[in-house]
């Protein structure tokens, strides 16, 4: 299989089959990249839709070829919400929900997490997400979010769209299980998990009181980075029972 | 659920009821973790046994009350083989192996993955194994064995358990699918993740050769640290038919 290198382009540069490159990407594809003339690459919009284009004789812009398929995004619209972890982990967290199919992540302000970051953070978030979409072959760039309280997040979503909330307690059904009991209502399904020194009782009322069901990721102790991707891991390998 | 500092003990240290603690111990305890007499922690000696101990009056000695039980260990005996990856990457996901409940990690020397790192390397691999047992509060620190040829650790292992390898391509079954599909035949199930720039075509044969069965986790190029986290989570979370 070749592999092309991949550029996210803003939509307002495509006109008809044709792409006018910024400077800065002219240099990236062209002196980072060592692209020549009439050289293959994969165009991203970053909202879903992707080409095979090449690269002009002057390598200043590009013709999209033909339009690459859907084979690398999940049939369902997977939600990460995660509380802002010390470290700088939610760099990790957020290219590696970005590897699992992640669409939209929110960085939440909870009682015991991080107090609310500088913008530079949610920049560099973005960041991350796009070249995490780039390496994966996603055709999306998850949206991140600003950062907001739990509660507020706790009024988003589709109604019907399952939610689970990762929990400690040895009465608390697995992910696992919850996943293959339940048929899907809708196309999106959520993940929230907490700081490393955990919920309050209060965010998991406010949460179950909106249909957020409590699950678990087994019997030992994990981080919330580890917890992150081992439970996006197991609903995007989930055979998903479509609405 | 009061939570106990944790201290891996070497087993020798300890006779009848008693464990005589080392001068760094009794420091981190008395001075680090500010314990004072007649205070509990739980002792482990990484060998599958842990004990809820109280300090001595002087603090230099402990008793230990009663054992505890296994209830954050896996019922299975879950091996990770993966290859030597860039920028220290093997610390996170020995990090992350041993919370999700491995019992033996075999770093791999691969035709693609760097060359045989210092010894100081395993030392330092094996500490972080023992502060993420700690920390996730198992009975095991996983064994990480010295760095290997792929070759050399194909020769492992027992007969009847199920060996899977991460592999791409669009034929490769999904692992939940070879998971749900298999009765499990020996106690041990292992997981193999090739370096960054994949496994040679030679090594995924080899692997085949010997009974290792090729799996993918899912449609989108996971880094080889996502792959691993990823893949343990799904075993570990999977429910073991028991042989």
């Amino acid at each position: 299989m070749t592999r092309y290198f991949r550029l996210t382009i803003p939509q307002a540069r495509t006109e008809g089959d044709y792409l006018t490159l910024t400077p800065e990407q002219h240099h990236y594809l062209g002196h980072v990249l060592r692209l020549g003339p009439r050289a293959n690459f994969i165009a991203m919009n970053g909202q879903g839709q992707a080409w095979l284009a090449e690269l002009s004789l002057d390598t200043s812009q590009a013709t999209l070829i033909h339009p690459l398929d859907h084979a690398h995004e999940l049939p369902i619209d997977l939600v990460l919400c995660i509380a802002i972890l010390r470290n700088n982990a939610l760099d990790q967290v957020i290219h590696q929900a970005t590897e699992l199919g992640v669409q939209q992540i929110y960085p939440l302000l909870t009682s015991r997490s991080l107090p609310e970051p500088s913008p530079q953070k949610l920049t560099r978030w973005q960041r991350i997400a796009q070249e995490a979409a780039e390496q994966s072959e996603r055709l999306y760039v998850p949206k991140i979010a600003a950062p907001q309280a739990w509660t507020e997040v706790l009024k988003l979503g589709d109604p019907l769209s399952r939610k689970y909330i990762c929990s400690l307690g040895e009465q608390i059904r697995p992910l696992v299980n919850q996943l293959a009991d339940q048929q899907a209502t809708s196309r999106e399904i959520w993940l929230a998990v907490g700081p490393e020194a955990g919920w309050t009782e209060t965010e998991q009322e406010l949460a179950r009181a909106v249909n957020w069901e409590p699950v678990s990721l087994g019997s030992r102790t994990l981080r919330a980075i580890t917890a992150a991707t081992v439970g996006l891991g197991l609903i995007a390998n989930h055979p998903i029972k479509q609405p």
